[in-house]
């Protein structure tokens, strides 16, 4: 079953259902007209069908492998990564200003989706680079902009992030990577790093790790930081690939899912660095990448979602198995069956809508400066990456599902996309981190962000009762109990908070889901079904999630360890 | 981070909460007294924590493998199976009169329960074996019983069942292998099965392979299929394994977990057989099988979830990182991480209790052949089934997310529950059959069985008002919501139950869980902050569950595989 790229549901999401058009209306993403995303989109799905798809099961069995300290990757990755490059997709949002092609986060997102769909484990490589060239333009000198962000955009060479440490993971501020002053402006950098996606390949010139680390007089924990570019080789005068740097791949991970990604144990011995931003300040930098990331991260449960759906839905139509109401047909007329499909392809628009309007927002803050999309940007990023990567997790269980027996045998594909998804749901923060950053981050401005976002909901509800009066009933009516849920959470401690914080997260999701829902079904009669699946069947789960949100912290402690391992 | 079995709380469970105590009080089972039930739960505890726990690992990364048409199994599982079958479990509800021990179903499932979760892929094997037992026992000739039971009781034989062909799957009906009669009151079987666990192994003297075929003169369907002992080597005129009968593995399966257990595709060319029950009658006999087998695989769900759990706390007692509310402690203590390992020891409970109540109801209806005990045990067996799968699978993931990044690396196990437990959700019958089942043939009483277990909750519930009256109103208030849509459902088409099987079957699972919880803190008030957790954060769900199944079939249908492939 080959993977078809969604070109036509993308343009719909983007032009029906999270107002694309507006950041076509900015001077900064003028270009992003809709012949030029039409063009764009269709000729990264080709990419995306023809090339990389075929190469996702080779990945699988033929895990990246270190042999002598050099990685070797899966079959047919360096054929791919270079058409990747070559399209120009890892420059597509980086500015102008050194070769990107200045377009704006809803379309790269959207074409982030289409690579992951088809082979995951190569996609996280240019979705590292593309983090890194953003931390670069944001926080870097202009040398060390001139001399990388060129080579990254075009391929040439690859970025990493190094954050997490083995006693450093979630709490980033523990690290104990040291960072020492050479006297000539650059750094030593000690330290072992883990977890390191991508951390070397075999097809890039140079490979060119972010690092966090500790300078001696760094103070303890966060705010004692700093961010260093430590290239695997240290470029030359010319800014060719020169000496090799003292780091190295100590092994890598044996994971689940994922295999054509190889994750790295990394370890820096005195290798030369060079200061990215200000020293201590590293977080900051860091920050710019990993929201970049997150949203991609999030796009990457859609991705799998997608391919899973797709993966299943071919199975359901061709399967025949017993008699159902319809006839002798495939089992895709099974009621259960179908509810399964359902509630797949439900779940799938409504994340990807999610996140095309996380992006949006986050191209119109960039666009017009306007500090209530940035605010908007900020609140749907822990929702587009905590419920993109579940429903990533629970489409691919579905598609299991569907399969029956067959799949839980590895040929059939369905169960790689489950191994696959499995870590989208934990690294870039895990999702019960974003639901904390939801509930605390994201509601020091007393909830006020999110209010004006309920508010849209209501008043696109109530416009959409003369037509659609069922529906948007039930939209308006949990979008109230939605806010209602969040005047209740603003008014809470912190623990409390974060005690109801994944239950909050997915209720938002689920109101978030319903209004993008019947958006569509509003634009487009046909979708009318899909609509209805989601806000009559999925969506009175908001209910019971704000009951448990609302339980708070107390009854979680009072179950003690003591009484958990009893 | 070791199994350790929870003996105590299986004692707690059948004499507190699912009413062992009347098992005791028949005639059938008067042996299992409570001493008898500490002796023999501390005996197969100790055999699972100190032997067989330690073989789980090597049978996932040394799967059994086909050399030579010869099935090699995996290090350690031949000595395992030693020691299974020494202790006398395989024979535990066996009758007497071929050397079983005669014990009720509610103790040989906790005990199954420990065995799966020290080693789920051996544990397969016995499992399959009690369930050929028992369909012998209820409908081989005596020649054949005498022959087989005994040796199968004391494992010298392992058993399989043969029911899937590539097309016949669900829809058992739809085989093709043929039975032809000898003449000589034998049977030449001859075709392919497929999915057939543990279809050969290198330390039993025989398999014995109860295998599903139509004769010539068979009907088609379901009706016309007939069942035939086929033997690895056919018995001599001792008893003794004598030829090779014309039968053998053609491959193992490739499988996403449980890689100890050989999955195989079993070839019968004309393969001597003997039949099992009457003529066309092979279905009956073999849902003898299934349902002993259908309780067994819930209770593995239950064995994944145990062990999951007890993993996954043992890391977050143990892994310290960031500032928790209660100071520099380890991870437990942040409220996400408490709230994941709640929903993990309050879903195992509910599962467990539920697939003892109903294990409990087939030793009082086989004991008593009370009507009313049997139709509880037929009302309770796909609840056990699904909602057992499904938390081994919610559970499982969940303790991936606890590990955090770890979970995603192979050596640290927390994977491993996840990809052992998926299958568990799709054989005997996928959840969404067993869900059909409980919505159609289940409530062809018109809902006597489903409303007589509501009454029992509900007075239960108002009994227990008196001292826990916050949680008896919400369990009793559930128990009633429930009631009303059984009655909505009985009312319905068939494919509009089948619509909403799956999410009323969770539903009657949340409001059985509430009850059996309920009754657990009553018993002992340490329990009740666990019993607060399922009743005021997961029971609320039963409202949106019913919402869903009360949507029908219509809905369903109007999402066109045409709208689901656009």
């Amino acid at each position: 079953m080959p993977y078809r790229a969604p070109v036509s549901e993308f343009r719909f999401v983007l032009d029906q259902v999270v107002g694309m058009d507006q950041v076509a209306a900015t001077d900064l993403f003028a270009e992003a007209t809709p012949e030029t995303v039409e063009a764009i989109l269709s000729e990264a799905g080709k990419l995306c069908e023809t090339v990389l798809a075929p190469l996702n099961r080779a990945g699988d069995l033929t895990p990246a492998k270190l042999e002598n300290g050099v990685v070797r990757t899966s079959p047919g990755f360096a054929e791919g990564y270079k058409a990747i490059t070559e399209g120009g997709w890892v420059g597509m949002a980086a500015s102008p200003d050194h070769g990107g092609m200045g377009l704006p986060m809803s379309l790269t997102t959207a074409v982030n989706e289409m690579i992951g769909s088809a082979c995951l484990s190569l996609q996280l490589n240019p979705l590292m680079t593309q983090g890194q060239i953003e931390a670069l333009e944001h926080h870097a000198s202009d040398a060390i902009k001139e001399l990388y962000i060129p080579k990254l955009i075009s391929g040439e060479w690859c970025g990493t992030m190094n954050l997490t440490e083995a006693g450093a993971g979630s709490d980033v501020g523990a690290l104990r990577t040291k960072a020492e002053r050479n006297g000539d402006g650059t750094y030593a950098v000690t330290g072992q790093k883990i977890f390191i996606t991508w951390g070397d390949n075999d097809f890039a010139g140079n490979i060119c790790h972010l690092v966090l680390a500790r300078l001696p007089d760094g103070a303890p924990g966060t705010r004692g930081i700093s961010l260093f570019m430590v290239p695997k080789f240290i470029p030359d005068e010319n800014g060719n690939p020169g000496k090799r740097n003292s780091l190295g791949v100590v092994s890598l991970e044996h994971k689940l899912g994922l295999h054509g990604s190889p994750t790295a144990v990394m370890q820096y011995d005195g290798a030369t660095g060079w200061l990215i931003g200000e020293e201590h300040k590293g977080m900051a930098a860091m920050f710019t990448m990993m929201n970049n990331a997150r949203l991609g991260v999030g796009m990457q449960g859609v991705s799998v979602a997608e391919a899973a759906f797709q993966h299943a839905l071919a199975y359901a139509m061709d399967r025949k198995q017993g008699k159902t109401p319809l006839g002798a047909t495939a089992i895709v007329d099974h009621a259960d069956v179908r509810r399964m499909l359902g509630q797949m392809k439900a779940e799938t628009f409504a994340a990807r809508a999610i996140a095309l309007a996380c992006a949006v927002a986050i191209d119109m803050g960039r666009a017009t400066g306007n500090a209530d999309w940035q605010a908007r940007a900020a609140l749907l990023t822990p929702i587009a990456k905590a419920y993109g990567t579940d429903i990533g997790n629970e489409v691919a269980y579905l598609g299991v599902q569907v399969h029956g027996g067959m799949g839980f045998i590895e040929e059939t594909g369905a169960a790689q996309f489950s191994r696959d998804a499995r870590v989208t749901a934990i690294y870039e923060g895990t999702n019960g981190i974003q639901a904390m950053d939801l509930v605390g981050r994201k509601m020091m401005d007393g909830g006020t962000a999110a209010y004006r976002l309920l508010q849209e909901i209501e008043d696109h509800a109530s416009e959409a009762r003369a037509s659609l009066a069922d529906l948007a009933g039930d939209v308006w009516a949990a979008a109230e109990a939605l806010r209602e849920a969040t005047e209740w959470l603003v008014a809470q401690e912190a623990n409390d908070r974060n005690a109801g914080a994944v239950p909050y997260l997915r209720a938002f999701a689920r109101v978030l889901g319903g209004h993008y829902h019947l958006k569509a079904a509003l634009a487009d009669a046909s979708r009318q079904p899909l609509a209805a699946f989601a806000i009559k069947r999925l969506l009175p789960e908001h209910t019971a999630l704000i009951a448990q949100m609302r339980e708070g912290a107390a009854g979680l402690y009072a179950l003690t360890p003591e009484a958990l391992a009893s």
